[in-house]
């Protein structure tokens, strides 16, 4: 890429130095989320992840890091992040993840024969995250006409999102998704059927305070009903970090126990 | 009623005297779930309550107890119960809510114009109040074709209770429920379109346990997104409740923030 300082992309440095993400310097920039998303497949994982929607792959990489024998395909459609995941991967501090991450471009929301040709195929994988895209409208004290359509917007969305990976985990296999729990009904109602035994677990920025995301995990096809998990509190005290939330951003030890 | 010694009564205080609840000393008795869901309802609510499924009374006679302008009226089909539920309305420890506390022989699961004859105007009340009954059998590591039934079984359910409470609850009045977390899916499905708003507050046996009860309140018609509430805690120590929940149970302060 042939850039100017100013639009240069950063390199920055995720779980302590345990690897390196290189991103835009403008808009979206991945962060806590994706160490969330990532500390949600359980220690020792060693089959096949998809990270749909990887963006610059910070989640797909946090899991590589945290699991040696993972092998991790980042899904992304937008050119500019693909390339950027491509930086990423070719950065000297990620060689130690060479043969074992790559980088498919393909459309997540893309069904039936479109997505297998697109190289998402039929139970390819032991489990999916994701941290789909949500739309800051819906947040925001809009007129109730745009809110609806921002909401039936982000429904479709996770429908799309959970009917590939529910196509393409294989049956016993998992999934991880971080999303903000006004979601929660669209990605139940979007779950069902799919998968089951779905880990619901919230995450409140202070003891006290509502929660601002969720982290779910799920099991496909599993007959198992939902469970809701000790939340996850972020901060304690004046700054910093809770030692829980430390070592999940970390990726020193999974949010969900065994 | 007549009845032998063994098969007498029990006549049980709650909110440390506060009121006394006249049920049956076998079967499905009253306790915490009752008063956890009492709690739900804010401090000060003044209008007019259904208390859905009431049994014997306990979670409507606790709204009345620390709300004492609100007018309650406790819908119970089984006779069983309705008789218990006379005998608290009758019992000397309970006069001071002569008049504003009254029975309606009535199945909450009726529709329509049944509903409506049976005593269940549209938009006659303010606020509805249920603990829908569970079917144990979902919680047993029963065969795959039982669970499935009995799954079936208590999605309608849920799709029938709130079907009655979003007809009975007039627009921008509440809804507080308490059920398993397991029902969470079968719940936010069968408040689409009826209720927004939708607060849920997980209840913990102890910190770091998975939640055994979901406190959920959510407002008549409105657009409002779905947030995840500080998780209730029960048990703290060794023995006894924490103070939160002490708090809840005895009816001196509600279970969500104003």
């Amino acid at each position: 890429m042939s850039v100017t300082e100013s639009e240069a992309p950063t390199a920055d440095a995720f779980h302590r130095g345990g690897f390196v993400l290189v991103q835009p310097r403008k808009g979206h920039r991945a962060g806590l989320d994706a160490m969330l998303l990532a500390a949600a497949v359980p220690d020792g994982f060693s089959g096949r992840l998809a990270d749909l929607g990887a963006g610059a792959g910070a989640a797909g990489l946090a899991v590589a890091a945290r699991c040696p024998e993972a092998r991790i395909v980042l899904v992304e459609r937008e050119p500019d992040m693909l390339a950027h995941a491509g930086l990423t991967l070719a950065h000297e501090a990620n060689a130690r993840f060479s043969g074992r991450v790559e980088l498919l471009a393909a459309d997540v929301t893309l069904a039936g024969r479109a997505r297998r040709d697109a190289g998402l195929d039929d139970a390819a994988f032991d489990f999916a995250i994701m941290n789909p895209p949500f739309n800051a409208a819906s947040d925001r004290a809009s007129p109730d006409a745009l809110r609806r359509a921002a909401h039936v917007m982000e429904s479709g969305l996770f429908e799309a999102w959970l009917r590939t990976a529910s196509a393409i985990v294989r049956p016993g296999g998992g999934l991880a998704l971080i999303a903000r729990p006004q979601s929660l009904g669209d990605i139940l109602a979007a779950l069902r059927g799919r998968f089951g035994a779905v880990a619901i677990l919230p995450v409140h920025p202070r003891a006290g305070e509502a929660a601002i995301r969720i982290v779910l995990r799920a099991v496909r096809g599993s007959r198992a009903g939902l469970t809701l998990a000790p939340p996850l509190v972020l901060h304690e005290g004046e700054s910093g970090f809770s030692p829980r939330a430390e070592a999940a951003i970390n990726g020193q030890a999974p949010l969900f126990g065994a």
